[in-house]
């Protein structure tokens, strides 16, 4: 993994990917006392960071691998992302997602030309699923975020951070990133160390699921207990990725850890100042930049905006 | 008016205002069976496009002019806008607003540095009290709408649509525009009318308020015989402007007119299918792509997103 592969997965993105907002409200910067930069990948198409990836695998396949088909597994946005790239790239996608995933999740992912098979995320592991799949169909697997091209591609958000954030005079600053498997994280942390070494990257987990965290601050691997239990679903996993973790070891850390009740808080700001609709896992950065950074400038991003009215509901509430 | 100072305003815009995206869903399109592209102003500085003519305007003051100060008449967005972009340039800021607008623009407005002078939409003239205050401080109006270098601040919309949707391909279009007193539509339609000839400007208006509709359909100036009992309240105002019809009447029409939960409806929509947060004002145009426009391809200006997390509420639970 280098930047020239990010690069690259810029090139082929050029044209299909948005280039998201670097937004900012004058009532967050006094609300925490810093300046406050979000990076809205909410509104990235299927609404999330995740169709970046997606299409930097499927624009690397081979013609006869598109033809056969890609499979992938996905609590729901990374499954969104690979079913749209799949199809504007004329290939035929299989989405393991659990089943209970949110509904609007796996509703999307097949409307989008998905075929959809579930599974119990307590009993039955999606990577034997997967494989399994894959081979009978001669599916080519695109993971969330163990394959260098999915890495290359949400490394992509960092290229345009970097940009964005010296178009405001901005070099030095937190950078942070709501963290599954360290895809994205991983990816941005590459290529800011190339294009804007004075920021730093920190990964942002949910309460009970900080499994990279703790992996940072041990230095090595370790995993969660559970994989339910949270409403940041998009952003729980079972550890850190044998490619994503030596990346995020080298470059990123430590680790901000967020209260369920901070996500919440999260999206009500982002939905009053922001006027974006981010998903619980993907405020988890942003809840960090609003209560736990201590940096002068902090940009988070806002990973993904596809929650149910019922949760968003829920998160209106808790203004005053 | 005319396309160079739109060009202008662009000019003293840059680096200030957001360019703001054109976003899509695949979801729309297929509800539809039309291609729906979205210009989010609702992400602008201050939630709303009127930062750009309040920008434009106060850039366009004499140093002195800008020292003593000026003054807006707004039911919400303008105040915010002229608020902060008078508080960039150290201007002091007067704003007159309706005592009933919504209690979060108010507070904003003040948040914003804006000195608000509440009045009663029923039996004041927010334009009588703009005039007494403007004199007797040496204070400068920036009109809502009326106003040359308002319109073209407004009109640098257009010229962001006309650039976006030719990189995808567009140049035919009706373009559909949330409208109160016609100040960005008019704007918009003189952007369009020299960078994309073949698109057609369409106000959009609220149920019992389409005195531009009207207006344009009789061939003279039409009021509304209420101010008060739409939800639409940013698009509220007594009737199209002196400068801004000639320009309505010579470039735009027929008006759409939708109902309130048109809006609510689209402001749904906009939640779910785009991620961003709109205001039932600022989502009539939407609500006009989503029911009436019969055109293969439709751009609607999602004007503002400055709406209480009540009315919010409201619009999801129109989702099923």
């Amino acid at each position: 993994m280098n930047i020239d592969m990010i690069d690259a997965a810029a090139d082929r993105l050029n044209g299909h990917a948005r280039r998201t907002p670097l937004l900012s409200s004058p009532f967050l910067d006094e609300l925490t006392g810093r300046r406050i930069l979000i990076k809205a990948e909410c509104l990235q198409h299927t609404g999330s960071f995740k169709f970046r990836g997606a299409w930097s695998a499927l624009s690397a396949l081979t013609d006869a691998q598109r033809k056969s088909g890609v499979i992938a597994f996905s609590s729901g946005n990374h499954a969104q992302g690979v079913a749209l790239a799949a199809r504007m790239h004329g290939a035929p996608a299989v989405i393991v997602m659990p089943s209970n995933a949110p509904a609007v999740k796996i509703a999307n992912t097949r409307a989008l030309g998905g075929e959809v098979v579930l599974y119990d995320r307590e009993t039955e592991s999606r990577e034997d699923i997967g494989a399994a799949l894959a081979q009978e169909r001669g599916l080519t697997l695109v993971r969330p975020y163990d394959d260098p091209q999915v890495i290359a591609g949400q490394g992509t958000v960092g290229l345009e951070i970097a940009v964005q954030a010296a178009e405001l005079g901005v070099t030095d600053a937190e950078v942070l990133v709501c963290c599954g498997g360290g895809g994205l994280t991983s990816g941005v942390a590459l290529a800011l160390e190339a294009r804007a070494p004075g920021m730093r990257v920190h990964p942002c987990e949910p309460q009970g699921f900080d499994d990279v965290a703790r992996s940072l601050s041990s230095d090595e691997i370790q995993r969660n207990p559970s994989q339910t239990g949270s409403i940041c679903d998009a952003i729980v996993t079972p550890a850190p990725g044998d490619l994503t973790f030596p990346i995020m070891q080298r470059l990123c850390g430590p680790g901000y850890v967020v209260s369920d009740d901070d996500c919440l808080h999260a999206m009500a700001q982002a939905f009053q100042r922001l006027r974006i609709v981010v998903e619980p896992g993907g405020a988890a950065a942003m809840a960090a930049a609003l209560t736990q950074s201590k940096a002068d400038t902090v940009i988070a991003v806002a990973t993904g905006g596809n929650v149910d009215q019922a949760m968003f509901t829920r998160a209106l509430e808790t203004l005053t």
